[in-house]
């Protein structure tokens, strides 16, 4: 029953058609199944798209979050077909499409739109774009507290279309202009016609978001107070726009790849995987790709130390990427764990030292089972004879048992600190990246593995 | 001017105080503040406060999504205060009662619930937690397409407060009972009074999902046509409840969680970090930790394959840490690229040829950067005297090079395609952690590296 956008192939075969058919095809299909269609089709296509469907149905279009390349969309329209299109799109896609545009393009475009929405669209482009200043509209509905219910529910139906969302009504003191309390629409119409929206939830303290609060607090607290929108308001306590639900959403969206490409180990890609450039991806993975070799060298030059003890016991070399891996692996579960606490607030700066206290203790336990197994697994290969691991074999697993506690323990400790670290210095926890922790333990793990080694095979193969 | 909850002092020192003073410094806070704080406190705490403030309130407090260990809070209240207290919820936050509470008091508060309650908690029970109908609500506001504007705005007046939400009027046919249309309540305030609600958008299908939808794609629907709530229809077309997007907000935010988690290579864990057992977390790693373990093991017997070869030319052990970690490396890169591509849908199992034609170049010339920084480090050391790798040193930078090549677009590949393997054989593509990709590229990786040094270093040091 889900409407769907129909397949590329019969898009284009539309295009081929005069603009009417297109309109007739369009006529069936929400605005977002027209902007996913548009996606797929050369930007060419779209102009022929939004040329041939009604107006307000192209603004629609235009005004959806999921639509690409708007900004060569409006490039490619004539200016008095773009310019009245710019004009009625939400403020909010606006700036985006302002920020996409190259600079020539919106120095004109700037100039030819009316005051308002120029002065307005200047002012949204003033915050950073993942701020709630950023994402925030400025079509909401604000009203006098001497209003009525009635007086509300009639202004709505005159005046509804034009705001971003009617379903929150933000009372604001005649005078000053400041935000008194946020009403909904559904106490609205529960209330008896003739009563003040002053007195509507009256004592209630609104809930409300600084203009640089970056977006994932902001969608953390319309998740928290299961808000359909949230004012944004300035120290002087006036509101300068609204974040929606939906916006947030997408924020959500976005947020969530840009996670798990930067626990990855790279850049992060916000476009489709098969739309990216070669060229594009390859920059975006190559220089921690690099920044993470460059590290890795450090294993060498470690590694170098020990070079004569390999050479006298080359059987230690057997089990190097074997501890290793398993301090980087232990570090990655202990970051993913940390990264997310820190995201959702469960964590804080001062709790390192309660964390400290039981990842310690839980590498530890970690490290005894990895352990149990490892020294098995080297007891059990000499006793059936798969592989000779010579006379001291009894001792060598000891020192590869010793050395996974040893690295286990130390991964999951520098796993847990690591986000700790990056946000003290200022930086996202989020780049605490899966490759960069195992960087990090592996050239430790080869210091431990040698110490340990050395410890328990001293006065015998070393 | 954000509302918060008292620090959990406060309120511990306020629970030693009469019910009323309990009540007084709740009557500040938003419900949401209420249930964060009760989180904090010992379960006792949550019900000296529940039983202290005005019922209404503590209804709203249990029925918020974020409120933890809802199951012990009525295990410890009266019958007489908690099963009212039941009868008041929303039927998805019931649902998620009824799926945590012990066995025997499930069963006997199922008994103790009228009967319409109990048999929609038995239905929504039925389908998959994670699931569209294991998400939605059954309070939605249903109208017969003959009602007028005025009619449905008078009724919201009435029973709006026993609604999830009012801003979604669902129009069902008066004999079948089936999905019409839906209108929002926008439509509704602005259209004439006495216009029949069934005149209002007529030829628009509405957006709806299957009960057993995952929530995933329910969360992809509301994101995409900007929803407040999807209808769930059954397959006769009738509606059984509504997912809105608060609940979508929230399963957005675990499954969030529970990505980072497993690429971590670990189980999900939904509790807060600090809130979690000591040996809950420690089985939640211990598997994955052992798993990835004896699959590295395989890395020792792949290095006793090599053990002559690597006694003959001790040296060539230096470079396996860094070799083998540059092909996990790029290998997480490129999964976690494809498991965020294949979670937003831009990618599909019919797509994988295209990706392994990129991600092949992508991985050479990936590759390539890093063996001219790889033997750049090799001679350059040699040069300087930092190291002594012998009289072949450049033979072993062009063996450490062409195996960086190697090993780099052998990773991408790998990596690249595992997610596509695992949803072809039926799991989720995120199960692809970074530790399970790094420990299928060191055992390939130790054999491309030993086969490059066998060709490029035959007769010399081999």
């Amino acid at each position: 029953m889900t409407p769907t956008a129909p397949p590329p192939g019969e898009v284009l075969f539309l295009l081929a058609g005069d603009p009417d058919d297109i309109a007739a095809a369009c006529a069936d299909l929400l605005p977002a199944d027209i902007a996913e269609g548009m996606n797929d089709l050369p930007v060419e296509g779209g102009v022929r798209i939004l040329t041939a469907i009604p107006f307000h149905l192209a603004v629609q279009v235009v005004d959806e979050p999921s639509l690409e390349r708007r900004d060569e969309l409006i490039e490619l329209l004539e200016d008095d077909f773009a310019i009245p299109l710019i004009q009625a799109l939400s403020a909010d896609q606006q700036v985006r499409l302002f920020r996409d545009l190259k600079e020539a393009d919106r120095t004109r475009l700037l100039h030819v739109l009316d005051a308002p929405t120029r002065n307005q669209l200047k002012l949204l482009m003033s915050f950073p774009p993942q701020s709630a200043g950023g994402l925030m509209t400025t079509e909401f509905l604000g009203v006098p507290p001497s209003w009525t219910a009635l007086q509300v529910r009639l202004n709505i139906s005159q005046v509804g279309e034009a705001k971003e969302t009617v379903y929150a009504i933000y009372v604001l003191d005649e005078k000053t202009q400041k935000l008194l309390r946020i009403v909904s629409l559904r106490e609205v119409i529960m209330a008896q016609s003739d009563t003040p929206i002053g007195r509507i939830g009256e004592g209630r303290k609104p809930v409300t978001a600084h203009p640089l609060m970056d977006r994932e607090d902001v969608a953390r607290l319309i998740s928290k107070y299961n808000l359909l929108a949230i004012p944004v308001v300035d120290d002087a306590g006036h509101v300068l726009g609204i974040c929606t639900v939906d916006d947030v959403i997408d924020a959500l969206i976005s947020e969530q790849t840009e996670d798990v490409q930067k626990f990855g180990g790279m850049g992060s890609v916000t476009e489709p995987y098969l739309d990216v450039g070669f060229w594009t991806l390859f920059r975006k993975r190559v220089g921690w790709l690099s920044v993470l070799f460059l590290g890795q060298t450090l294993t060498a030059t470690a590694m170098g130390a020990f070079e004569s003890e390999i050479s006298h016991a080359v059987v230690l070399s057997l089990f190097i990427p074997l501890i290793i891996s398993s301090g980087g692996n232990s570090g990655s579960q202990a970051t993913s764990l940390l990264i997310r606490a820190m995201a959702l607030n469960e964590v804080t700066l001062r709790d390192w030292w309660r964390v400290m206290a039981r990842e310690l203790p839980a590498g530890v336990a970690l490290g005894m089972v990895l352990a149990a197994l490892g020294a098995a697994r080297i007891i059990l290969w000499q006793q059936f004879g798969f592989h000779d691991y010579g006379p001291y074999h009894v001792l060598i697993a000891g020192a590869v048992g010793l050395s996974l506690v040893g690295v286990v323990a130390f991964g999951s400790v520098a796993g847990s600190m690591l986000p700790f670290l990056l946000r003290r210095l200022g930086f996202d926890p989020a780049s605490a990246s899966a490759p960069f922790v195992a960087t990090l333990v592996d050239v430790t793990g080869l210091l431990i593995y040698f110490s340990a080694a050395y410890l328990v095979l001293r006065g015998t193969v070393l």
